[in-house]
């Protein structure tokens, strides 16, 4: 038998995506810690200095990879976003994207996020994505209060809010990528249906007191 | 001037939580692996070789560090939580714990947590922590829904809105530790104004549906 040809000579940007893609993989099952630029480069189809030539050492990989999952997620969200839309459905359907994108990038999003999130020097990084998305979703929030024209919101108040869906999104997520396949649509209405009733409400005046 | 007399022969429970304070304090500031036993030894105002015969190397005392900051969370919300209470009440008596502790506690809460979580071999621990929770939260919700009489729930939506609730949570949590001092009152009914009256009418049934 023969071995199947190989093309020797890919373009740069191609080898770089297989690279990101065997390091993603990598990094996802050993964690940062114990993954090897030797498997890497094994799972990559590509010699070792090959890697550092192109991407450099462990560190910047990872930064690289941490870069391209950001980068899609965001991108796979704004794509789908249509500001004329009213602001619940904006959100569902930017919901529905990203639970489809963390379904179809399980290893770019449990250990990326979750294992950059935690250690220097790539938790400021994240931090500043997740900051971004904070103040996206508080802008949503924003225009929501303004439509159903309740009171001015304190921006405070909006950032809490952005906060908290910006938290149940991402516990959704690892709970899709630990516990379902159910359709992204299914879990952005689940999370719409948890959600948006209540902060409905609240942006209505309607509130929830204590009784003692 | 004369050096104020410290005492010598301290119990070895006293001891061991000074070590605890001093290294959740150090792992805290530097992050796990800039964290050096020389300071927090020096923090601790204890000889290095006595941190480690005490508790440990880096990674035990972490783990260490971690089952302390863990155990006593989970001890401030159980302690208040009254199982007579609606389940409304018994939430926000938890929550209102919760982010007491956080406030009173924000080392050990951005670190152990947010640290130990993305980074083998700690995060297993945590995870295993955080499913507890989750539990707990399901069997509350599960109630909930047996009190208002609307269905049988599907434990699958049960714990999909745990793992909701327990993301707002967290989520509220780093806001508090980055951003405010408000009484752990306002956040926790914050939370619920967010999250209950969501909860509540989804659990008689009202739904959210897009629109197209």
């Amino acid at each position: 038998m023969s071995t199947p040809a190989i093309p020797r000579r890919l373009p740069r940007a191609v080898r770089e995506q297989q690279m990101l893609d065997a390091a993603v993989r990598v990094f996802s099952r050993r964690g940062y810690h114990a993954a090897s630029m030797d498997e890497i480069a094994e799972q990559a189809g590509i010699s070792k200095p090959m890697v550092y030539a192109y991407l450099g050492a462990k560190e910047e990989l990872f930064v690289a990879c941490l870069h391209r999952e950001g980068t899609r997620l965001m991108e796979a969200v704004a794509r789908i976003v249509e500001p004329d839309l009213p602001v619940d459905e904006q959100l569902w359907r930017g919901l529905r994207a990203f639970f489809a994108f963390v379904g179809a990038h399980r290893d770019g999003w449990s250990v990326l996020y979750r294992q950059a999130r935690g250690q220097e020097p790539f938790a400021a990084e994240v931090a500043a994505m997740r900051g971004r998305l904070v103040e996206i979703v508080a802008g949503l929030l924003g225009r929501a209060v303004e439509a159903v024209g309740h009171r001015a919101a304190r921006p405070a108040d909006l950032t809490a809010m952005a906060y908290a869906l910006v938290g149940v999104a991402e516990s959704l997520a690892d709970w899709v990528v630990e516990h379902t396949d159910e359709d992204p649509e299914v879990t952005a209405t689940r999370m719409m249906n948890f959600v948006w009733l209540g902060a409905d409400d609240l942006l209505r005046g309607r509130s929830w007191r204590p009784v003692s």
